[in-house]
């Protein structure tokens, strides 16, 4: 554990999950702040806007925090897959009397690269973490020229290896519990899909580097149990949802809170890539998954317009409700409260160090 | 965990889980002579078979046990869909010279009911597990009238709840990692299947009586870290499939520790209900999940055929490779050795109590 406070250079290694679409430099601030590791994601922000948000980010903190990004190879969707797939969500879009678009609107996800690298570079921050493998050697290569700390997740056995191969300072083990977009990049075969309490044990005798677990861990005593298991670090995403720092709207906020959030599955309507999401109307109708959604991220096009309709009128219809398995510690309570709740449970830094040596 | 102690009768609060087709008495008086609460499973015994094991089991050990069962409905399996299975394996009759059978072959999974109860009456049993629900209330108030603890498997929060107030005594929160078959039986819908690591802590918050977790659980960490999330004792299967007591198969053996044992999936080709097995051929080819697959457990009854003539040419092509997503327990070593290290990390029966009160 001490090896990962050290990489990450924080106090608490808790890292607060990077979460696109409900969450921006606010949160990431406030987990950093407070001794933890805050996340920014940055998966779909282009470089003028990534530029603003790390400005704002530097301005309310001085701490280390992470910025993510995703790896994805972006599709070439032909036109008629595009068009299949409106022809699936056609009577939503009836339904919604809206106009369904001639071709798939484009989807502001950008794989990382050299644009990302260029604003970066001005900001050097002290972690960067990557969903769907790394950056090209090349660009890795840079940003850990800068002291920059490499984060990758790998939801299988194979793909930790492959990250401590190939220049991951440390391995994120994302049980299939976990909410939002699996990391997963050397399968789609969502059967390989393994749960945190098998694959933290197994990622840690794989692989050399530190291990952070991820996936169903709400609680102080769901941190205790994964570094129990060998983990040095978690982390938490679901549960910093209700918190006033998150941007979660208020319809994923209900569901958070309902009974609808015992049933999440790993769907690809969303986005066209299996992530886990509060089962709605859309994953019910057309999923959880869907041979006909388009390869990520372009299927979130046309949903993204429905979505927008249907939330006007106060319907989660077509809303990506990102949640974990285990939703018992969503809280609605300041970040940084949170957090020493999450953490209330981990040795102290110096437990174990002889007083003379401090 | 004291009073899951008390319920089942052990020092050692934790139960081998029951593997029909894998183990007989000798694994279950094995661990139950260390200490801990060994099992026999009885789904596939008729009266005679249960008598003579339970003589046997009784012979072995004179501490408590437990006795396995499922709730199953017989299915009503139509003519038509026994010939679509038939037809889907057919090839595989050609590969192998067989003749395909005329008609589906009876398979000897019986559910619980009063054959099996009559049997018991003699035994009085300390424990009794259940998979896929309960016994009718008559049968399950009977049971009780010995002193039986009933326990049964739950696989969400639903069932948990479900089984409490029904007359489960504990409950064991089976996470999806566990081998074997789910004891799903409010759902079939297999999204709903939950890691431990979040179904452990959500049931413990829904149910009042003790929890038992079970699903990856490989290692004394694996123990301690179940027990961290609030379970009062745990259900452990894989590990034990290599001990010499159990009767677990050359091939079985050789394919949980090789490669094949790191991808296992749900798969309902072997008995028409998911469960969790090495991905082997026929759950490549034709599965994991099958839509043709007959009515649990009517779908094993050709399969069984084909492994038959597989394994005499030395191939697990058909064979239920059972297993969990966490083959690292696995160790050739004598059931008591192997429980003694899992429970190497357990707080002591006394710790914590006051000495003069012993």
């Amino acid at each position: 554990m001490e090896a990962l406070r050290q990489l990450l250079g924080v106090d608490i290694p808790v890292i607060q999950a990077p979460m696109a679409g409900v969450q921006d430099a606010e949160l990431a601030a406030a987990i950093s702040n407070a001794g933890g590791l805050g996340s920014l994601p940055c998966a779909m922000l282009d470089a003028v806007a990534l530029e603003a948000e790390l400005q704002r980010l530097a301005r309310l903190t001085d701490k280390p925090f992470n910025v993510n990004f995703f790896c994805h190879e972006p599709p070439a969707v032909a036109a008629r897959q595009a068009g299949q797939w409106l022809q699936c969500l056609s009577a939503y879009f009836h339904e919604l009397d809206l106009e369904p678009p001639g071709e798939s609107p484009v989807v502001s996800r950008q794989p990382f690269g050299d644009e990302s690298l260029a604003v970066l570079e001005r900001f050097k921050p002290a972690v960067a973490s990557f969903h769907f493998g790394l950056p090209r050697p090349s660009h890795l290569d840079r940003l850990k020229s800068w002291g920059t700390t490499v984060l990758a997740s790998a939801t299988t056995v194979d793909e930790a290896r492959w990250l401590a191969d190939h220049g991951a300072d440390a391995v994120i083990a994302q049980g299939l519990e976990a909410g939002g977009h699996r990391g997963s990049f050397l399968t789609e075969d969502m059967s390989t899909q393994t749960g945190t309490m098998a694959l933290v044990p197994r990622v840690c005798a794989a692989v050399s580097i530190p291990v952070i677990a991820a996936g169903g861990i709400a609680s102080p005593a769901g941190v205790a149990a994964v570094l129990t298991l060998g983990a040095a670090g978690v982390q938490i995403g679901t549960a910093f949802l209700l918190c006033p720092e998150a941007k979660t709207g208020a319809l994923h906020r209900k569901a958070l809170t309902s009974e609808s959030a015992n049933h999440t599955a790993l769907t690809n309507v969303f986005t066209g890539r299996p992530a886990r999401s509060i089962v709605n109307r859309l994953v019910r109708e057309l999923g959880p998954m869907s041979s006909e959604a388009t390869a990520f991220p372009s299927a979130a096009g046309p949903v993204a317009l429905l979505r927008a309709a249907a939330e006007k009128k106060g319907r989660d219809d077509f809303t990506p409700l990102w949640s974990g398995q285990n939703t018992l510690g969503c809280r609605e309570l300041p970040a940084a409260e949170l957090l020493g709740i999450l953490a209330s449970q981990l040795p102290s830094r110096h437990a174990g160090t002889p007083p003379d040596q401090h």
